[in-house]
């Protein structure tokens, strides 16, 4: 199962509500970095609202998506960190330090704006 | 697998990005409806950009999903049918006259902000 991107104008939506396992959180890292050069986007909102737990692993994959993202020329924004989650990431001394994160999907869509024009 | 449905200000965006066997378009029809109950949403995109075929049941469920969202209150678009996808449809006779349709999910978005102006 792949997680769905959805393309709206330059940015792209992701909202992934399966599991992350590893193979799925890789082939999303895959599909993703592949769909922002075909589509050239300039800017991605990954909304993690439906994501109750996150290992190590996974952490690593999101945080490598967002720095591979970048050296591409789009930005990321996280969304819907829930605060399980956050609090796993914390205790687990991952701090996604310059990742932009927002409240949900309408926040985030405004943040990338902001980022992408300041 | 649940179809991932995600929440946009007012509207719910969907992708259909998984092929649509019988159980997952049932389950989608009963998530969209609970989703629209929930967050009170004015209207939805349908993106089936992806989606490659489509069968006699699954349009139904399709038709219907709009008919029983339409009767909530919530206005839906479908967007993104391909070709043989419509040439399905119209073999089979099912017309979905009463559905609007727009190219794509931005171009959906304005259909759907204009239907509800309008």
């Amino acid at each position: 199962m792949r997680i769905p991107i959805l393309k709206l104008n330059q940015y792209l939506l992701i909202s992934i509500q399966v599991e992350l396992d590893d193979q799925t959180a890789l082939e999303f890292q895959e599909d993703l970095l592949q769909k922002i050069h075909v589509e050239g986007s300039s800017g991605v909102v990954i909304d993690l609202t439906s994501v109750d737990m996150i290992d190590s692993f996974i952490a690593k994959v999101l945080g490598d998506v967002v720095d591979m993202s970048n050296l591409m020329g789009a930005k990321v924004v996280l969304t819907g960190i829930q605060p399980a989650v956050a609090i796993t990431l914390i205790d687990m001394g991952i701090k996604l330090d310059s990742v932009p994160t927002a409240l949900d999907l309408e926040q985030g869509l405004e943040k990338l704006q902001q980022e992408l024009e300041g």
